[in-house]
């Protein structure tokens, strides 16, 4: 493993993805990021038919048109929103395919400004946790030469087996300004099975985001966050207020609102007094807002200016909680 | 979610990958699953060199290099083994070419005649887990069309989401006979630091354990084990008797001999008094073992039948304490 020691020096100098992110936050006045979660069933006829002209009906031909999708919606929105965060699930089940339409989303998401928010939540035993790290947000080696695959600027990250499966990540943070965010409470039904267990006289998501917190302690930002952020669902706002305050500060990615049902003021004990600290997702209530009755009127050519709108209503209803 | 309801119809019939690889245990003699998770450090410069003549000294290049020392050591070592596994991160780090030698890596195994655990330790909430599971033991669509992607027998899997992110795996396991491995108590120096916090009068990796054996109790096969599997580390022999009490039907995948520092002694809990129960990766200690003392008379050409004769000796190893 490698050596890894936070020092003081650390603390104050080369830590700044967490305020570029803060900053967008602001310059934006929208705390929103946009999940870039592709389906088949989001994605208009007539960019599928496209890429199935060219690629087949194929994993190929779904991947194209996924990256055709996302690359218009970026179009429409980026001048809106701080961050995109791409779930690497609807890529990575088409295979190297589907990887490269993840690796060409990303790339034109960053052209375009954005912060990348890598959705992965990867977890292994440090000596693989590297490979994920370098792979992600490092730099793999291939005989001395180094190459940069991924690029996101955040990855999210299962924290199960413990701080040495974190820590591998650290390096590649400072080195190359990259960021973090571990699940602490997920938004999902059955979060509470393992999540919400007693241990001792708090739960275990408590325990965890006490954790969580501790660990990003060395890696605070100027704008007083810490490169290590925490996952919050915003389905659970009881939690999310009580975790606010055991993580002063942790930046929250937020996921839950919309599709699964979370409301703003469901969220907004995840905010600091301030309005920051949190960040909140959605994917399908953005990208396929078209499909919804209040912006069918768009009409399936117009599906990324629906969901610029979208966006827009997000970012209001956001506004008017915080 | 798409609806899953075990019935008493299901536990006889359709339950087959856990046997089938109960099956191959018993025909080899032999609970060793070959950890296929090269790095570049292990593979001779010949094999590197061929790969960069063509690719060249890139992640391209880097992955057919792990593609070609994966297949020389699987074409020595399949008749002795029940099963390989590959590590999807050190794939996964090189991008598309890299997900596609993974996928090669698959498919030579199982041509082969060898049971594929893909480690994966994948974790997300339902909708999301069920393209992972489409993708990696499932059938992706696209228009109507099916295809089979990454071809998994087995995949390991993160449970801090809990059972709704597990439950979308089930459907696939069942209609295109697959299993998985659920990480209950890791192999790495942390894994306490979240696994054995108490939870009332146990530890959470015993919580998780029994958890894990109820999801798998309605997947029981004719050898007696469920379709649902555990992650147990060898490293922590005290914790596997106490989870091998817990979860008598429940197979593990055993990690930790080896390069990880436990012994045969140390995994001998994680066995049934059959015999059965575990089976045991070991992974540089076999496909690097041509870099070892021990094998290094047979030299860097031999490389793979360095790695067969560690297969062999960790055999005998194994079965010295079953």
């Amino acid at each position: 493993m490698r050596e890894h020691k936070p020092t003081i020096r650390n603390i104050m100098e080369d830590i700044k993805m967490i305020d570029t992110l803060v900053s967008k936050i602001k310059a934006t006045n929208n705390p929103t990021v946009v999940g870039l979660d592709p389906r088949l069933n989001f994605v208009p006829s007539f960019i599928r038919d496209e890429a199935y002209d060219t690629y087949g009906k194929t994993p190929e031909g779904a991947a194209k048109a996924f990256l055709a999708f996302n690359k218009a919606i970026i179009d429409e929105v980026h001048d809106l929103i701080p961050a995109v965060k791409p779930q690497v699930a609807m890529y990575e089940q088409f295979g190297a395919v589907g990887i490269q339409a993840y690796i060409d989303t990303i790339a034109y998401a960053k052209a375009k400004g954005l912060v990348i928010v890598g959705d992965i939540k990867r977890s292994d035993i440090a000596s693989t946790a590297e490979n994920y790290s370098d792979g992600h947000i490092g730099r793999v080696t291939v005989e001395e030469e180094k190459f940069e695959i991924y690029k996101e600027d955040f990855i999210t990250l299962n924290p199960y087996l413990g701080f040495d499966s974190i820590d591998p990540y650290m390096n590649n943070c400072e080195t190359y300004d990259k960021g973090l965010f571990v699940l602490v409470k997920t938004s999902n039904p059955n979060s509470g099975e393992i999540q919400d267990i007693m241990v001792g006289n708090e739960h275990l998501y408590e325990y965890m985001g006490k954790l969580v917190a501790k660990w990003g302690d060395a890696y605070i930002g100027e704008s007083g966050y810490s490169r290590i952020g925490a996952v919050v669902g915003a389905t659970y706002p009881e939690q999310g207020s009580i975790l606010r305050k055991h993580m002063p500060r942790t930046f929250f990615l937020v996921p839950g609102y919309g599709a699964q049902g979370a409301t703003a003021e469901d969220l907004s004990g995840c905010f600091n007094s301030d309005g920051l600290g949190a960040i909140v997702n959605s994917s399908r209530g953005i990208i396929a807002a078209y499909q919804k009755d209040v912006y069918k009127e768009f009409g399936e050519k117009d599906f990324a200016k629906a969901a610029r709108q979208a966006v827009l209503d997000m970012r209001d209803d956001l506004n008017r909680v915080l």
